[in-house]
């Protein structure tokens, strides 16, 4: 009805829809960017989340965002700085004048300031480094000293811990007397005199236990910590297994040095697999969306490289029948076919593998009865199709002798597609050697030559 | 040195490696299980955390499983239950006295009763629901009356709430007057008189700050509120996004109903991804290890038969060319390693652009700097490959004509890779069809037809 409206975006923007950012808003940002208008962008950005804005970098080209970042700046903080992805934030870090960058990251806890720079290059992360105070500084180069994508880089080092010995009372006291405890924090964690973990305690039944309850009688079960040096993966893959909301980290003496909490394993757990479908589909691992045309083009190369080499091999195989090929081209029509259906049932079969890997589902103790499985199906699946396939090309070419060999050349490459899916996958495995990434041109190989030496070795047996 | 150790497992037994069961482990169960030793059974089996016993049940095999449930069926409960698969918990419940199932599922909370229920039979749902007490059933039967995948399914009903003008002091007396309080809860959330949230305070705050402090002066920036119909998925993408760790729930008046925690997010987030992970390799999204060879292989049949129509769809066009290849068997030699490129191509740039559209990063903002990118890259590989695919058929056949023919085909395939693994996906989303699901038939159809038409059309033209 009035015309008047304010139509600055709230808090709520993304939730009518699926958290995508409203298209409208975008416009409006750019609008104010191209009119250089300062004070109408602080007011459409102002309310958004720090992840939201950094989304919004992330999808403007690369001029809107260099003018955008000038523009503003001063109120660029090391929150957005934490949620950009590489790339981008590198080329914000390079816009930000040094007082600014200062500000924002010493606004961010430690493990916060390793998450940003542990990814930049040398110069880059001295800058930051540069910028903090001293005592940060060293503890930010420390957390660097652990390898990479270890517990040791994820962790915290802000901790809430308590004598093993005291009552919920002496806790509650204790917490309430500090002057600043961590942002967040939800246990505490008890310990022994030598700093050694030995359960820990969520601050709801601190609250809700009487004062003269033991802490330790109130500890929690699932208890479990974590070695520094360990991989964040199996870290994420912990907490998600056994529930955890938090796990206290120790070193190789088992003392207590940091926590890490259940929100940092979960974007560890989301990144774990954006990679391995990203493996599978033989895409650089690091590749995102603002990645450059000449960084998306090698990282895709290396793979297309390796898949040439395999494919030269099946026409290798080919040419072995150009001479039965000659006197019967229907077989050139038709031998893609026997191919394709391989390369499908492989690539199903090595992704169940490397999937049930990864979740430690496929293990020594179960490989035997899943490969028979696996067997099974792709037996089951190759004579269905084999026999469907058959009546197709009997009607299609009128020449039975044909139709049979398709027939059992489908059965043939299905069963060896199951077979090079699974075991390919756990060889890898075995042998160190991730198997999300290297499984699918071995595969790939696998079907293809099976597929093309079956079909056109039976016809030139049957048919000549 | 001695030889009476006890080599019982402890809770550590997954973290020596990686959290995979211990080998011995399995087997010490198994011959426990054979030699019918309920006692050393549960030697075994106790230390260990719930999760880890559910992986043990879907890794033995199914005969050794109904014995090991048969002889230790007392000790399981609703926690083992809850970590199971499927079709192994249907059989498990199954083989379940009645009194021991009721005993497993009262101990539950509602959600996890949910969550236990929700995928079983009319049949096995109404045993466990009749097991439950009166208002535990009511409680899980309303939530069973919001659509599947929804904030409502995952929420609990647990809660710790207080009037927003409280202060502190006030909170603490009245959360230790408490008789019980939830098991797990880590915010209190403040509401107002109609019971809307308004926002959250976490435990950590309210032991820390002063008596006098109001709830609200204390409260969480980033709280967001849940609608109890939103997608499970949306919610675990809001709760990676915005760092929560938990967030209220609301019904269409905004009155609060539940919260969700983040550790259910976590478990949705890694259904997803192995959903989505399966789905563009063409298995059926809810496959496990323990389906059954019948369940598998129609799992993967429905797929294998879309790549047969795509197949067969690429053959017709081989097909057109037939006279073409009689004339020069080097066609049919070659023609696989275009559509193979194409192929691995097209995957590439389709896996990039589904999982972009499925973390929000693809949008109407960025969708054509994305495709222009992906031509560009499409372009170079294709110009790259096709120079060097070139230079080996020219050695290989000594045929010039045939080089150039195979080096343009390439580019073709690949620039035409680039835009339907780009443009098919976008397509899917914008008509509400998953393109993790449905993208990769149209896209191999695309690289199949656009490579064979290319590399034999050109061939026809230029060299007969």
């Amino acid at each position: 009805m009035t015309d008047d409206k304010l139509d600055l975006p709230d808090e709520d923007a993304r939730e009518d829809e699926d958290y995508s950012l409203d298209r409208d808003l975008v416009h409006e940002v750019l609008d104010a960017v191209e009119a250089e208008d300062a004070s109408r962008l602080d007011a459409l950005l102002e309310p958004l989340h720090a992840a939201d804005i950094a989304d919004l970098l992330e999808q403007i080209g690369p001029g809107d965002r260099g003018e955008l970042v000038r523009l503003w700046s001063s109120e660029i903080d090391g929150e957005i700085l934490s949620e950009l992805d590489e790339g981008v934030r590198a080329e914000v870090i390079a816009e930000l004048p040094s007082d600014v960058l200062r500000e924002a990251v010493r606004d961010l806890y430690t493990d916060d300031v390793v998450d940003l720079v542990e990814d930049l290059e040398e110069a880059d992360q001295r800058t930051i480094l540069d910028a903090l105070e001293a005592t940060d500084r060293v503890a930010v180069e420390q957390a660097l000293s652990y390898p990479e994508y270890s517990a040791g880089r994820l962790m915290q080092r802000e901790l809430v811990t308590a004598p093993e010995h005291w009552t919920v009372g002496q806790a509650i006291d204790f917490l309430r007397a500090q002057d600043e405890l961590p942002e967040q924090f939800y246990h505490v964690i008890l310990v022994d005199p030598r700093m050694k973990p030995v359960g820990y305690v969520t601050l709801g039944k601190v609250l809700s236990a009487r004062r003269a309850v033991p802490l330790a009688e109130i500890s929690e079960d699932s208890f479990r910590t974590i070695r520094v040096t360990q991989p964040d993966k199996d870290v994420a893959y912990a907490f998600n297994q056994y529930h955890l909301i938090s796990a206290p980290v120790v070193d190789e003496d088992d003392r207590l040095v940091g926590v890490i909490t259940i929100d940092d394993a979960m974007a560890v757990l989301d990144e774990e697999h954006e990679e391995d479908i990203l493996r599978l589909a033989g895409v650089g691992d690091e590749s995102s969306l603002s990645d450059t045309v000449i960084e998306a083009t090698k990282g895709r190369a290396l793979w297309l490289f390796v898949n040439l080499l395999t494919a030269i091999l099946a026409s290798v195989v080919i040419d072995l029948f150009s001479d039965t090929i000659q006197t019967l081209v229907a077989l050139a029509v038709l031998m893609p076919i026997v191919a394709s259906m391989g390369g499908n049932a492989g690539t199903q079969t090595m992704t169940v593998a490397v999937r049930a890997l990864a979740t430690r589902d496929l293990t020594a103790q179960n490989a035997w009865r899943v490969i028979r499985r696996e067997v099974a199906v792709g037996a089951i699946n190759g004579l269905a199709f084999g026999l469907l396939m058959s009546i197709i090309a009997g009607f299609w070419f009128g020449v039975p002798m044909l139709a049979v060999v398709i027939g059992a050349a489908m059965l043939m490459t299905l069963i060896a597609a199951a077979l090079g899916g699974i075991v390919i996958p756990m060889a890898l495995e075995r042998l160190k050697i991730d198997p999300a990434l290297a499984s699918g041109p071995f595969v790939t190989t696998v079907t293809d030559v099976v597929g093309f030496f079956a079909f056109l070795g039976l016809a030139s047996v049957v048919l000549l």
